[in-house]
């Protein structure tokens, strides 16, 4: 993308004399660029001083092509693009998807020129492209942000302006801006991939409302996280992908949590408003791992709401070594606080300042530093600003009434400087996130001896609506079943029942019946002696109530005392595929919503971290003498589970209950829905 | 506080010319004051211009003297300050109370002595207190924020020097600024008390790190909220008050629980940040209350992300009546979303804004209006800010690229503008906190039917410890209990069976024994036939296992069946006296730490809504078909164990389980801890 963003010309198609129009503020932001700007348009000769031509067949060569013709005209602008040779086109106008079917039709025809010429699309319908390090603003915003060394990849166009009047007024910088658009032609995931090899790049932020090939994006995300941090803040949370659904995982995975899930198994870094996107943007910029933190400060007040904040955020604050200790009580006053948080007291002056700094910063057990100083008339922070800039850890700051230069030496060094310490500490929160990530691709260490065949053909006999007979399914995926057949009458049930041993479970086999219970279905702790009348009262009773239900047979399946019930769900998501949930069973999922998510396939070990993500956790981990669940069993159920849900169509699936043991779990219930209707 | 806060003559005792000096700079900061100032200081005739007098004694009339001095002429310089008639003296020197036993009997000294001239004491240890309305700045913070109408009290005076410096720079405006140092003779409720009254005050924004007499603050804070908003950031959350405890209710009352719960009963909105903490002040200096959220935007992006938020933080997106949407179907073009968020577009003009901020803001359902504007070159901020200043709504702006003047307009009218949507969103939802806060007191619904001869004549009897026979002492306080009696013997224990009826429970009663289930002290559904061996096996096993342990009897309780399990619990807080938690039993409690904490005494209506703000409360309310559990018999019980934990001195207290059914509610088990030695 060398072209787009170093071109060395750029034409302006739709340039226009009006002022204020999109295509004159366009060419006259293009003015500070050093490179050669060109405008198009048949009505001029010249605007605003630039070469006006006709055509853009009619210009020099030209990289880059920003347009700004009504949409009717785009196709054709596209096509002499294309002739000409330009290797980028950013289309800023509007009136393409957006608008409808007519205009997708549209959108979908320029696409099609483009690729048949070789010329690459930005947007359409968005703002355009920066590049502040070369000063080029090929967008309609007249304000353009100061070059620092984060990219901003955005696919709201409005956000961008709104974003870039802030940062300049705050000087947060970009390396490289993009509005995103329609991404008709590249998306995202594009950009991401370009930045990943851009020097001038040290983080990605990235605002998106929604992503199109998850699968790519998480591939090529994941990959480009380890060499930069990738931060993003999602909007359009709440506008539930499913409203009603068939299972609890259908219910609970939510668009927004399925992006989330995606974000986390991406290695992404999830911001969940304006402020903590710029602020883990601009620390990720610079620093890639934190360790303890040690506070240092000349103000109690901020001191302690620093500490709260590094407990509250999961961080730990550093323990100060003896000999640190030992060298601070021989710099600070007897009345300061020689622990951590390092208390230098409000009377302290620069010099007790920097002692303090120099010792701490030398103590092993210190990871980060977050100093916090208040303005008093014994600081000067210009003589401290020389000496934090070199700081041999990651230092965060909270210093208060700096100058509008001294502000700028923080910046320029990028280190982020807060008032409110509580932000600061969320902040070193982020970086530790980031730091937590495995971005290795694990070896694989589950052979998987799956019955494929088998398989293939249990799926292949049914459409729709699955019920607790597809617990067959899971036997031939090595998942571990509680034994059970399927009795056509009477007597096979007693056959299934002796073989298996009583008491026994007896469930109808229907398609048709999806909430077994409602219907009384199902019965429990059948016994010898009543395994005969329970099959034909069942029978009976569906035949009563649902007369039209098909029954496939009467399911006896051994009862299964004991165990902690889990639920392991999975759910096709149309940007990501299958989904799996974990939660533990009934009231944790139901009333608490405490469960899990990863995108399918899932490994080990991101399935022992599924486990250990839920607050019930420490249940499995047995509370009360329990013993501990079998994490291992249910890690390798779950791997297999997400791996069953992307091997065939299917729609939701659900282990519900899963009994995890001290040794081993057993499936006891399920339930699926295979793509097609369900009946 | 009038002398106070707005003096005639101010004094400044131990004034010095030294530049940079405490004495130096306060008098320097007194300049911009129009009344009288003075030095005292037996050192100079003249300092900075302003009269010195060798002692306060020598000096014109004063109304306020700040001092200046070293801590030990502190006493003297109090007594001259009475002797003179001075009202109040702001006390900057140190140490005192913060410097161990001896500064805290010069402490003690100094109150003492102004107590018997009748001064009034703000300090010692602080920094000074500001009237920046009558250009007070009577601290040795040389910055003095602008006039507003927030007042601002802090426990840290360098907190104070960090926000005038930010709130100077940001424009955030101050009717008074305390800084409470030691708090010897006035504290917080003192002065929020004084500032209910005071015109210039329209919200009171306090930092504290701790309150001595809690009781008395809640009282007083109570009171003044219903006329003037409350915010408080409390810190040194995280410093658990009780590290180890004898029951659930003592491990889980940390302190930070404890001041949540006073200051939710209080009616005063918690700021978790100092972000939160301005932002909700600001707001709350202007709006009393919101309703459904307009959002009305020229940009899609920023739209949403207030859309998301609006769901996140419990409000609601208001419904636009159909006669708005017609109208804003005739003013805004056809790609426009005229429902709620209402999207103008991005090329709007102030126009366009302007017609659909006149419709949305008469419609009926909308009750709060968040204005989102990005800049483009269409849009004209001194034209809109005209109009929207006068907005009959409350209205909360995200306006960015705003003039200093544009700003400026927005601050004097008190409308809150964020460049963060999120942020402004949160903002809304604390002004709905505020408004959700029940100011009256209610009148009491329980006629207390309480058997107190009884209740006093059991705890005369008991120290320390107390098990599971203090279920006497709630059946006193009207609580309902198990059906059971202490047997001395087997006869006994028979005999009380028969009585209550099979089967029952028996429990070892001794005060040697906290935790019964570790030692079997304990038996469940004992039969008939069981009685007599369990009453030997039980005692003969303690014997055994803990031959030093007294053995009281054996209480036989009656096995109580079904029911939900809760828990009751009261902790004696050193600050707020008894404090009272619920939660659902068992896991929820120690998995999801799903309780709720009130001070007592607990009202009915507090008791229930303690009960609705655990989210196991759905289980309360009856899940899979199960009926409603009795929350009016639960919130009477909670409100008579309130009362009973603060009749007595009672250092903990439980009820665990409570079981709850449909109709009552039946307390099983009980241990309590008495003031005094734990034998």
């Amino acid at each position: 993308m060398l072209e787009l963003f170093y071109p060395s010309s750029v034409a302006v198609v739709g340039a226009s004399a009006e002022k204020g129009s999109v295509g004159n503020t366009i060419l006259n932001n293009l003015k500070s660029f050093k490179g050669e700007v060109y405008a198009v348009n048949p009505k001029y000769s010249e605007i605003e001083g630039v070469k006006c031509y006709p055509s853009i067949l009619d210009a020099p060569d030209v990289d880059l092509a920003v347009i700004a013709v009504p949409a009717r005209f785009v196709p054709k602008t596209i096509e002499e693009c294309g002739r000409k040779g330009v290797s980028y086109a950013v289309i800023i106008s509007a009136g393409f998807k957006e608008t409808g079917s007519e205009g997708a039709a549209l959108e979908r025809k320029i696409v099609e020129i483009a690729n048949k010429f070789g010329v690459r699309i930005v947007g359409p319908n968005c703002l355009g492209i920066m590049n502040p390090e070369i000063n080029l603003n090929a967008t309609f915003s007249s304000v353009m942000p100061e070059y620092g060394k984060v990219a901003f990849l955005s696919q709201s166009g409005a956000f961008i302006l709104s974003v870039s009047v802030w940062a300049k007024k705050t000087r947060f910088g970009f390396s490289k801006v993009v509005s995103l658009g329609n991404k008709a032609m590249l998306d995202e995931s594009d950009f991401i991939e370009y930045l990943a090899n851009d020097n001038s790049t040290e983080a990605i932020m990235l605002y998106i409302e929604g992503i199109q090939n998850g699968k790519r994006f998480m591939e090529i995300a994941k990959k480009v996280a380890k060499k930069k941090p990738i931060i993003v803040m999602k909007s359009g949370k709440t506008e539930s992908g499913s409203k009603a659904a068939s299972s609890h995982t259908g219910s609970l995975a939510g668009s927004y949590e399925v992006y989330k899930a995606a974000f986390e198994q991406s290695c992404i870094v999830t911001a969940e408003n304006v402020e903590e996107l710029f602020d883990f943007s601009f620390a990720l910029s610079k620093y890639r791992k934190v360790g303890d933190v040690a506070i240092i400060t000349n103000s109690g007040g901020p001191g302690v709401m620093a500490s709260d904040a590094v407990e509250i955020y999961g961080l730990k604050l550093a323990e100060l070594s003896l000999d640190t200790v030992k060298k601070l009580k021989e710099v600070l006053p007897a009345a300061a606080n020689f622990y951590n948080p390092v208390d230098i007291l409000g009377d302290a002056d620069t010099t007790r300042f920097l002692k303090a700094f120099d010792i701490v910063e030398k103590d092993e057990n210190v990871g980060t530093i977050l100093a916090i100083l208040v303005p008093t008339a014994s600081i000067n922070f210009g003589e401290i600003l020389k000496r934090v800039i070199k700081s041999t850890k990651p230092l965060f700051c909270c210093f208060t009434g700096l100058s509008g230069e001294e502000e700028e030496i923080l910046i320029k060094n990028r280190i982020p400087n807060f008032f409110d310490p509580v932000r600061a500490v969320k902040t070193i929160s982020a970086v530790k996130k980031y730091a937590s990530f495995e971005f290795e691709e694990e070896v694989e260490d589950i052979e998987f001896e799956v019955d494929r065949r088998n398989a293939e053909e249990f799926i292949s006999k049914k459409t729709g609506y699955v019920g607790v007979e597809g617990l067959e399914l899971l036997k031939y995926y090595g998942i571990n079943v509680a034994p059970f057949g399927i009795a056509k009458n009477a007597d096979e049930a007693e056959e299934i029942a002796e073989k298996i041993g009583y008491p026994v479970a007896m469930k109808v086999v229907s398609p048709d019946i999806i909430h077994k219970t409602d219907f009384g279905a199902i019965k429990l702790d059948v016994t010898r002696e009543n395994v005969r009348d329970t099959f034909f009262e069942l029978v009976s009773r569906i035949e009563k109530f649902l007369p039209h239900a098909r029954i496939e047979g009467v399911l006896v399946q051994k009862m299964v005392k004991g165990g902690r019930e889990v639920i392991l769900g999975a759910k096709k998501d149309p940007q990501f595929g299958n989904i799996v949930m974990f939660g533990l069973g009934g009231i944790y999922v139901e009333v608490f919503k405490d469960v899990s998510f990863r995108i399918a396939p899932v490994s080990k070990r991101e399935a022992y971290k599924m486990i250990k993500s839920i607050k019930a956790y420490n249940i499995l981990k047995g509370v009360r003498g329990e013993k501990m669940a079998d994490l291992d069993s249910l890690a390798e159920t779950i791997v297999r589970f997400s791996r069953l849900s992307i091997d065939y169509p299917i729609l939701e699936m659900e282990i519900n209950p899963l009994k995890v043991f001290e040794k081993g779990c057993v499936a006891i219930d399920f339930r699926m829905v295979l793509e097609g209707d369900i009946k």
